[in-house]
């Protein structure tokens, strides 16, 4: 069956095989063309053309009809995009909230197919969490119409710094029953197809990288502000982990020794400037007890001076610490996600120019930015649901079903 | 001719080749098992070791003799472990300084057979270094006996920011003549092999990856604390090199937005309040005009009370600096270079201190420090010089010769 070859080739462990690479290359990328699959595979030009014609045959990898668009604009004969077949290889992202569960699903060629969520009582376990996951996986397939056969895995992104190599959550406030437990093996349990999770944040970058403003990049920070602050390194399109999963927490970037306790038992770092709470709290007195976060932000945009003061200060810390964690990293972008891209340009354009005024290179021939930042494509807990996709995708398992 | 064989296939274009995987693999590791050679270069063992039959036979690569320590402590047969020939291949790498010229000569195995150097006046120019360069490395060649034709290429460690792309350095307060030239067209046009240059920092963490504190480490953090602060970032066993070249910049992590100003044009970057000018100066006071900064440090060594304050005060920001880059980078371990190192244990355990006091994550099973800061192997400037050799071994050339 031709569904079954595709899911094949996935899961091998002949990670070495000419048609693993392109699988890969192709499921990493959703779509690209023979000449860039042999750049990308290292495999001679004439090898991969046999190749495609066989992956053709065997429905693994199709060639889509170009859009109206791609013909019009096109000077000469364009390069024929290559995707893995959508109708052989899907997968699934989920994302377990404190009180909602989220799930996408995704077809191999990159299609977002189906995306939805329901609400589930705090406190929940595991084993609740993945029946209500398998509930939402089925209404997906049936309201699609795609085989539930054609799985390929199921990506998990966790509220919490994530251990990937013992594949454990270290702690979290949103999920605390999900904390020092094996669970990919959970969820291979009931799905019987490989299980990959990772931090939310590192999740978001992937999103960003696969379907938003990272499309294309190969190094960038990814910084997300919300509730609370996190964030990714990306380095050669490879999400950076490091010794404990806890790269890229950019929310325990000390910013001011003398500053504000946090959560993690330092004083004065970015999270603890920046968490919602560390907002609203002064608010009140101005705007009533009731005020919420995204109110100050909306009311910010607006132009209400205490609301602009908030954010633009909060923003001015942001700058402060990307500026020092980019003196490290040097990236080409920033790409930003969470709740605060709400206040638009207030919080953006006060960042920007608190990274300037602090990172150490600010010769430019353009006079722009040697450091852009930008808005994430995706708001909300969308760049975490559909990052958990992309670790699929992208991802060799963690966690395998037995 | 031997010789050539070797020279050839490290040199080659056709970077998928076995045998240059091969060489390459060698190159970087020194010494390897056909199996680990099997495990880096992904070839199947089969093809291995037929490869290695060819490649001995065209005395590329030899089997040392192991050492008698090596024969007492084995238990069973040892893996033999394979070497680039060292009479075949040779590389020299360079540190040209304010005052003075370094060189260090090094073969294929990762011997270094010659370290040598030579004053010159201040301000020279590229082509008056070349010259001085020529000079050294004709005398390091006759001393070891080694063929200057078995030259594979010459390393420079550039005391400035580098940007590999353009192999442009972009300012140097102590080689100004160097800036803005194509430094490495200048030497390849006099010793006619590939050059390659990268920033000192950069390369005194490839000497500790190569000979030092971080054998075999994959990921760390290096940063080198003498007259100014620098650093490199190692992923995956590459120095990670950011967009315009300046990843690494530790010296320019801001500690103190009130901080003093520092050459960057920035207020309180880690170099400003670190460089040795900035302990000398509060020391005079106390200990006369002419105390230099290793007298401090050996003085805090030994227990003064005030050259204690000033190194631990240094360390205490430093060690500030580190935990917030490891928020983000959450390495295994920190390796220290420069001659802040002098000062030993006042110097590292302050720092270290420092570091646990800011890190996020703390708990650790077995009471030790989750990312152990470690001092290096090398001191003064061997470890530029040797990096800058190891920039032969390991890296593709930037610029070549035509």
């Amino acid at each position: 069956m031709s569904s079954n070859e595709l899911i094949k080739i996935f899961l091998s462990e002949d990670v070495g095989a000419p048609a693993y690479k392109v699988v890969r290359a192709l499921a990493e990328r959703g779509s690209a063309s023979a000449i860039e699959l042999s750049r990308h595979t290292g495999l001679a030009k004439s090898t991969m053309s046999a190749l495609v014609a066989e992956l053709k045959d065997a429905s693994v990898i199709i060639e889509p009809e170009p859009s109206k668009d791609a013909r019009a604009s096109s000077r000469g004969r364009p390069a024929v995009q290559l995707s893995l077949n959508p109708q052989a290889g899907t997968s699934v992202g989920v994302l377990p909230g404190p009180d909602f569960i989220g799930i996408a699903l995704v077809d191999a060629a990159h299609g977002i197919r189906d995306e939805r969520s329901v609400e589930i009582k705090p406190n929940y376990s595991v084993d609740q969490g993945v029946e209500a996951v398998a509930e939402l996986v089925q209404q997906a397939y049936a309201a699609t119409g795609l085989q539930r056969e054609t799985l390929l895995g199921v990506g998990l992104a966790m509220p919490g710094p994530f251990n990937h190599r013992t594949g454990v959550m270290l702690r979290s406030t949103l999920l605390p029953n999900w904390v020092d437990l094996d669970i990919g093996a959970h969820f291979a349990k009931r799905f019987d197809v490989p299980v990959i999770a990772d931090n939310e944040s590192n999740c978001a970058a992937i999103a960003e990288m696969t379907w938003g403003a990272a499309l294309g990049q190969q190094d960038f920070l990814y910084a997300k502000f919300d509730e609370g602050v996190g964030g990714a390194v990306i380095v050669d399109g490879r999400v950076l982990r490091g010794a404990l999963g806890a790269a890229g927490e950019i929310g325990h970037f000390m910013v001011d020794p003398d500053g504000p306790l946090c959560t993690c038992g330092s004083r004065g770092c970015l999270e603890a400037m920046m968490r919602w709470d560390a907002i609203v709290r002064p608010a009140r007195a101005l705007f009533g007890e009731n005020i919420t976060f995204p109110q100050i932000a909306g009311r910010a945009q607006e132009g209400d001076p205490g609301c602009v003061r908030l954010i633009s200060d909060a923003a001015a810390a942001a700058g402060r610490a990307l500026a020092g964690i980019c003196a490290v990293l040097n990236p080409p972008l920033i790409v930003v996600g969470g709740r605060y891209v709400l206040a638009g340009e207030v919080f953006l354009r006060a960042m920007q120019e608190s990274f300037d005024r602090h990172f150490h290179i600010r010769d430019q021939t353009d006079g722009g930015s040697v450091t852009p930042i930008v808005a994430g494509t995706f708001s909300n807990n969308r760049d975490s649901t559909l990052g958990a996709v992309g670790l699929v995708l992208r991802e060799k398992p963690f966690t395998r079903s037995a």
